[in-house]
Formats: structure tokens, sequence, C-alpha cells
């Protein structure tokens, strides 16, 4: 067991002191915070969000704001996906690349105005790539850290808990549109988003001042619902094949390898870094294909760290994750596999550290 | 008491085994990998480090090699610093500036070759930094992460230790300059360097399979020396004044501010990313100077988070790190305050959680 120290370097999210007095036990570090992982009773945080509902402090997820004359001319410079069509209020799920095609974040990206936007970032220093973009080729816009915090609901009862605060004209908000609205003076933008399949929404603190108070606003208005703490979940988001940038990616991996087809833009005359690099990866076929692992056996401990896959005793990739599914009662897992090896039901080995683990290959998602 | 989550986002250093087998107890997260802090006895570790040796695993400090023809016009656009004169062989410490000249790492750049360099970095991604500006200006250059790995040992007697394997030539290794070798067929480049004004070097591994077996040769090799497990250690830095990017810095902070003047050139023809806000800065002088702080009394709980100077009432900085000196007998800090409250002496209040903690200015370094 190892104590995470808190050094200056980390910083804290305007709700890490609400989380902490939650009983915040596991925690991890996410573009250079402390995010929170558990808090003590796992199974109990996987079906609060699977059945109830939960409140997740991911502070963690920057926002890089690009503001200016050039911000929409840098932000489809960054972005693999045609953003012509993108309406003020929308959200859309990116993939950015780098100029040889590899995938080196996937945010979701907010059009607060025609020259205003936020991406909502994964794991890794966004806000210089694109300040170095943005630099080199002299584009008139702001590029910075706002004061911006999101607050997750996620689970079946989300959506009662924020109707209960912001009204019941908040259930007709479409997935990933957003709006600016307040609670009793704390401003926020309100986006039916989050890391989880189980819906809910995302709360864009625009004021850290207030972090203590949002927080406890929604756990008392979700009380009725059955909300407690909870964190972005590694079960939860294997079963629901949601990416986890960093996690299941390493330095060559391209959005074609990781199910992001669909947000890749080809034929249109949108420009982005990496445009001729992925075309190229297109024509050709991707050399990995991400794919979901049902485990014969369980591991001696759950982990989610990578694991090589191996076949006939040739190393045909890595399992990313592997945690119990309580849903499917069954060790299951991501993984990274050559091409010809994703058919359902092919048979992979998964060299654990306490010895190999037959698995079979499945679709994705789980459930 | 957080315990720190090992997930599959998080890369372990080659040394990571050996560290948990020596008794790791506290970790941070640095470049996205666990970051060894302390092995149970704080203090030990402190005065094995001024009196003895200390082994660290700082494979953290991850490498971006830059190699190919317009290698040195990449690195020279990256560094504020002119590189004209640098040597194959030494390496040099170097300042990383965005556009506005905000500093965004602080790295000791290794000349291996007219068109080969690493750059061994702070907490901050680089890696897409670096690529962002090849690739925006089509510089002819591969930028990537090479299996690369150091393991630092650092104390009065870091020198025996080093001499009793690679021989007492070793000594005639002058301050950052570096030597390509290999111990028992490990692969290594071997420097005079390191995160510590206790002397020492570190022991780039070049390849992380062993990892086990560097560390174990270090070990035994220091054992008549009385080393042990260490790690960058917050009180000895602060003592020494040396520089923590990302502690003693925020997202406004320019070399100037932190003591960093003479790894800038701006009289040079060296162009490079920042050059024109650096000279505008200098001209005008910088806003904030970096001071150290010596603390009436000790706060309830010794801390590296920042806390907010004020004098009067009024904020004048924050104090980036506090911490008990054992060899100064009282609690020490660095700060970033106004430029007229730099003359040491001058009185200022630490708004530490606990209350305000009266304190005074003092020159870096203490020690």
């Amino acid at each position: 067991m190892v104590q995470l120290t808190f050094g200056a370097r980390m910083r804290l999210s305007p709700f890490h002191a609400q989380a902490m007095r939650a009983g915040l036990s596991h925690a991890s570090v996410y573009n250079h915070m402390v995010l929170p992982v558990a808090y003590g009773d796992a199974l109990a945080e996987y079906w609060r969000l699977i059945n109830d509902c939960a409140l997740w402090d991911v502070g963690v997820e920057r926002q890089v704001e690009i503001v200016g004359p050039d911000a929409f001319a840098l932000v489809q410079r960054l972005c693999s996906r045609d953003l012509t069509k993108l309406a003020v209020g929308k959200g859309k799920y990116v993939a950015l690349c780098d100029h040889d095609g590899t995938l080196i974040n996937d945010p979701v990206l907010l059009k607060l105005a025609d020259d205003r936007f936020w991406l909502s970032i994964a794991d890794s220093d966004i806000l210089f790539w694109a300040r170095a973009v943005a630099g080199e080729r002299g584009y008139d816009v702001q590029v910075f850290e706002p004061d911006v915090s999101p607050l997750a609901v996620q689970g079946p009862k989300a959506e009662d808990v924020v109707a209960s605060l912001f009204g019941e004209d908040i259930r007709a908000l479409k997935s990933f549109w957003f709006t600016e609205t307040h609670l009793d003076g704390i401003p926020l933008v309100l986006a039916r988003s989050g890391w989880s399949k189980q819906g809910g929404f995302e709360l864009y603190l625009t004021d850290g001042s207030h972090g203590d108070a949002l927080w406890q606003n929604m756990m008392e208005a979700g009380r009725p619902f059955n909300i407690g703490p909870g964190a972005p979940n590694a079960i939860e988001r294997i079963e629901s094949g949601l990416l986890s940038y960093g996690s299941d990616t390493d330095d060559a991996t391209n959005p074609f390898e990781v199910r992001l087809d669909r947000f890749v833009s080809l034929d249109t005359p949108a420009d982005y870094i990496g445009k001729a690099a992925l075309q190229r990866i297109a024509e050709n076929g991707p050399a990995r294909l991400q794919v979901g692992l049902v485990l014969d056996t369980a591991p001696a401990a759950a982990t989610d760290r990578k694991w090589p896959i191996s076949q006939d005793g040739e190393t045909v990739g890595y399992a990313s994750s592997i945690v119990h599914s309580p849903r499917l009662e069954r060790s299951i897992g991501i993984g990274l596999v050559r091409t010809d090896l994703t058919e359902p039901g092919t048979r992979v080995v998964i060299d654990s550290p306490d010895g190999p683990i037959p698995a079979s290959v499945a679709d994705l998602p789980f459930l």
C-alpha cells in the first residue's frame, strides 16, 4: 500500500475538501491534479452508479479555453472531426492527433460562442499543444485554462436530482448539449454528458470558490435518490466499452485502432493536424484493434495494469484493464490486439504476473 | 490518508519492483508515472542524503529524444539559452518557454551527437510540445520517448560508489558532463548531475529490462558507503534553493521570476520561442521574484502545498513549499512574492489553513 503525497506540484479541485470529508480512500493523478478513485467500498460505489446515482469530483477534467478571431481555425486545426456544423450550446466528442495520426487526447469540445470553445480534456497537456500550434501559426487567439471544474452526477436517477434543482425543463436537454445557468448564485455550465453509460450530467463550475456549496447542494438534492460519493468507475467503463486515453492507448495508437473511426473526417475539406497520416492509415487499415476480453479464470488480483496478450507463444497485443464485472459475473477486460484476432470467440492468453490466463475475444461494449 | 491507485494509465519505472521491495511508503505521480517519495522514515532518508548516499528511482525523469538533420534547429527553437557552443557529451540546464515567455519546463539538455539530443524533462508533456513545433514548422526530425530511465545516486559518498563500479577515472567527470558506458552488460549513460546539492550521478539506463540488475548492483556497491533508498528530497531541495517546476511555478511564471536569468540568452542571435516576450519582460522587470522564507513558528503540519503570503492584509504572493529543516532547525519555505518585498528580513504573513504564521524573507539558497 503506497500513500499518495499531495505535493505543491499537484493541484486540488474545488471539491477536494468535500471528497476528503466523504471518506476518500483511493486516488490517482490526472492532469497534475488529485483524481478521486474510491471511497472505501468499491462495490457499493459500482452499484450506486448502476442503480441510483453517484456524485463524482471530476475537477481534473480541465478545460482548455480558446477564444478570439482565429478560435475556430485553431480548434479545427486540432480536431480530426469536421466541426463546420457544430452549433453554439453543443458539445462533440473529438479525437486530437499529432502529425503522425497518433492519438494525443480525446476531449469533449464545447462551443460556447462562435469565437469561444472549451476542450474538456483527458490526461495530457493539451494546453501546451494548443499553444504551440497557435503560436507557431500566428493565430490571433488566447489559449488558457479557465477557472472551470466539472462535478458529475451519473446514474439512472441523476436526471431526477438535476431536475429537482434546475427544473423539469432540463429533462429535454439532449445528449452533449449544454446550457449556461446558475444555482443559488453558483455559476455553471450544465451539460448532459459524463464518462459512463448510465446517463447523467456534468456541472461545469465556473467559479471555484463555490466548490463546497455546489457539492453540498447536490448531495442534499440527491438524498431522496440514494446519491453518494463515487468516481469514474473502472468496472462500468469497461462493461460499457468507454475509451480511457492513456490506459487503452500508447505512444503509437491511432483513432482507428480504438473504435473512433466515426470521429475522424477524412472526406471533408476540413484540414487538421494528422489528416494525411490518418488517410494513409485508413487506406492500409490499422495494425491493431481494440476488443473485449472474457477471462476463463479471475486473476489473483483484479487489476487495471497493462498485461501482454499472446497466442501460440507469440505476443499479439496487450490487455489494458481487467476487472471483475458484478453484472456479468466474469472477469473482463479491454485489449488492443492484432487485427486478425478480433473475431468474437478467438482464443488468446493473457500473461499475468501470476501466470497465463486463457481468455476469449469479445465484442465491445459488453453491456 | 489516501492510497495511490496504480492504474493502467500510470506507467511504472524499470526500478519500480525494487522500490516496492525496499519498502516504498509514499509516492507521487510525475510525467504519468509513479514517483517514489519516501520509504517510511523521511528523516533517516534526509540524513542519508546529507551524510552518506541515497539511491533514487527517478525513472519519471523522461527523455524527449530529438534526432535528425534539423535536430539542432528544433532544440534551439525550444530552449531559451544559446546552444551554439554546447559540446557533445555535455548537458546544460535549460528553460523552455511558451510564446508569452511563460516557463513550461526546465529540463537538462544532453547533446549525444551533433544531430541527437535528449531533453531530460520535469513534469509536463514536452514530447507533445516538441512534436507540435516540429510538425508545424516542417522540421526534418524524429521526436520520441526512448527507453531511457534515470537512476540517481546522490550524497557526499555517491562518487565513491560510482568509482567503485566504473573506475577511479570517473572522479574527473565534470558537472553536467556524461559518458556512454555499461556495467556488466547493462547499457547506460553516466552523468554527473542530479536534483540535489549534495553531489552525485545519474545513471540513464538505456534498456529497461535491466532495471532490477542496475538497482541491485548499485545497492551492493553502495553498502560500504551506507547507501539506502531515497527520493528527490523536499527538505534538501528547499535548503539548497533548487527550483521545482510546477511546485514553485504557475501558469504565469517566467524564468526571471524564479532566478533563471542566467539561462536566458537575450543578446545572442539564437532565436527561440518566447524570445521577444522575454526581452520585453527583462526590459520592464518581472512582477514577482522567488525568495526564501523563514517562519516564526512551525505550521501544524509541515506541508508542501501552496499557501498565500500577505502583508498588511494584502495578498502579495504564495509560499510553494514549507518544510522543517533539520540542519537549520527552523521551518523554511520557498515563495514567489511582489518584487518590492525581496529584501532579506522583510516581514510577511503566511496564511496557513490553521491560521497566519509570521515569517521573514530570506536569500536563497539557505545552505
